[in-house]
């Protein structure tokens, strides 16, 4: 074994079985020497962030879930969700989209062997594990003075909030609507639009939420659970001129609401009348599945608007190379302002399996985040 | 008076008053002679489409409709719909979107007078009248043979239907999905499509509407109320390929299974197991509201969707002058073949304040159409 390579390491594992059943498990996995351009990290820590549950839990009732011999926990998956994942069923599926730690093996390549020793940060899945291979150019190198636990979130949550305003000024909006807005995510979108000078209206659904929005700065922080939301969402949308809305509710009127909205404010200034409603084209993205019931649309809202889904990874697929990487530059100049992040706990590998465990990182409660640290304990 | 100007005529007006008043009456309007550059048409034809019925009945409750002293009627429209027609509140609205006719006065430019005597159509409104000021620019030259009856429709359903496969092109898919697929326009979109060479899956809700499409030679066409409509659609989508649908419905719950059963034909050829479900992006557009209740959305199709309205004066905004000219010209040379219009029954000006014709035109029937000939009676 090459360097600080310990030859095999503990991994988590998904599976979904053909029978119905939810299995989580950890393996034991040999861990091969770097490649010449590859380096090995050992993870310190990697967030459970709600695009990891998807695959981590998939559509199992957890509250069927129990410990069994070993450090193996089950749950049961209603079968008729089994068709929509095909694709996985009896694949053991590794998890963990983003994560931080030490590179303690590097390739031969000038470019890997200059990260050893160092705290990076990596995408791309297998994160909950206590050894990832990465490849040396997609390691983003955290800056003096970062923790792992800084820089775990250092690409969902960051990139998101990023390629949200992204969005906005591609598609010539010039103001924004956020909903859940108090989440980590939430937060770093509200920073990012105080620095950049673009308006931003979070809608929360709780005093508690508002506060830590208002805490940061915020100007627009309005309640869907009031009584007067609309006509307040309505005078909000009329001042800021937003005309796009990125939802991480999904399910509900909510969507609709604000299409709703968006039109009353455009029509307080309309000159003429068009039974077609106002021409300006009104966007909702919903990128998130807070509430995984349906949506219902009231369409009162003329024939210039959409809705569709919104994901970071199609969302970098159509950005260039160069103004990614300006992106990912940004994340780490200000990791330590902007893009931090909170976390609720830091818990081990093995606590990933404990059923009291399970229930509380699987709330999905706004602002609250666990992060994994996989050497925790073992290292 | 210059020509033929009869110095007045006839025209519809469609009233909603703020106390919550639809009128309809025949208002006598002075007919000014054209400009340098303008003709004017007498109208022999114009059709009664979903988008007229909007302007000219509004949200009224028809089944308070009563003829008043003199060509007048009236309806009653619920106060809570007022706010959203603020601005057409207590105006007298012309109505009529399209309409053909013959040229009986024109001004002096050369391009105005070389129209004198012909048969042509227009767009633009107000075309339930007698008499219609047009640019000359704006007239389309029916064919020789072609009847005002023939060219009264000429712009709104064959532009929509020549913009769906547009729009198909130029958004990257390859087929497409259309609903409410038996009306004048589906057939118009069939016939295109057979042209084209597109492959279209046309989506019905009876027997007889199937027939009327595979008498025009329909290779796929679903009856949405068959119990295996869902497995059918998926298996139409496999084959086809089609990733778009344009929906005449808008309520329910068929969006939203379009979209699922896109998802479900992208997945039976995926190779690796994505939890965001297939990258290929999945669009329906809604351009019409045959079901005005709400659109539910069981999100069940990864994130690569859109919804939106689709209307065809945006579609136009966006079209650069060359290409629609070549749609008009392609509407022009079709017009007895592929854009062919079937109409229910001709009824003169007086004939659409009668209540009793007003529930025969307002009952949206697929592939029943009404044509108003302005001057049927009183020419």
């Amino acid at each position: 074994m090459a360097n600080g390579n310990p030859g095999s390491g503990l991994q988590l594992r998904s599976l979904i079985k053909s029978s119905g059943e939810l299995e989580l498990s950890l393996a034991k996995v040999d861990i091969p020497d770097p490649a010449p351009d590859e380096i090995l990290v050992r993870v310190e820590g990697s967030p459970i962030n709600p695009s990891d549950l998807g695959l981590l839990l998939g559509p199992a009732d957890m509250s069927t879930v129990k410990a069994t011999a070993g450090p193996v926990v089950t749950a049961s998956v209603d079968k008729r969700f089994l068709p929509a994942l095909a694709a996985r069923i009896d694949q053991s599926m590794p998890v963990g989209n983003e994560g931080a730690g030490t590179v303690v093996a590097a390739g031969s390549d000038p470019a890997a062997q200059a990260l050893l020793g160092k705290l990076v940060a990596g995408i791309g899945g297998a994160m909950y594990a206590q050894y990832r291979t990465l490849k040396a150019a997609d390691a983003l190198v955290l800056p003096a003075g970062a923790t792992a636990a800084d820089g775990a979130s250092c690409f969902v949550n960051p990139l998101t909030a990023l390629g949200m305003v992204e969005t906005m000024r591609k598609e010539g909006h010039t103001a924004l609507v956020h909903t859940a807005a108090a989440s980590n995510l939430g937060q770093m979108l509200q920073k990012i639009c105080l620095k950049d000078g673009v308006s931003l209206i979070n809608i929360v659904r709780s005093a508690e939420q508002a506060n830590i929005l208002k805490g940061i700065g915020a100007k627009h922080v309005l309640d869907s659970t009031s009584p007067s939301f609309v006509a307040d969402l309505t005078d909000a949308l009329a001042e800021t001129g937003a005309t796009l809305a990125f939802d991480a509710i999904g399910g509900g009127k909510l969507t609709s609401q604000i299409l709703g909205a968006m039109e009353a404010a455009l029509n307080r200034t309309a000159a003429v009348y068009s039974r077609y409603g106002s021409a300006t084209h009104k966007q909702v993205y919903i990128y998130g599945g807070l509430d995984t019931g349906p949506t219902e649309l009231v369409r009162s809202y003329g024939m210039a608007w959409g809705i569709g889904g919104w994901l970071l990874t199609y969302f970098l697929m159509k950005t260039p190379p160069a103004e990614a990487q300006r992106l990912r530059q940004r994340v780490a100049d200000e990791l330590k302002t902007t893009f931090a992040s909170h976390y609720t706990a830091e818990i081990g590998l093995a606590d990933v399996l404990k059923p009291e465990i399970i229930a509380a990182y699987n709330k999905r409660a706004t602002g609250e985040k666990y992060l994994i640290n996989p050497n925790k304990g073992l290292a």
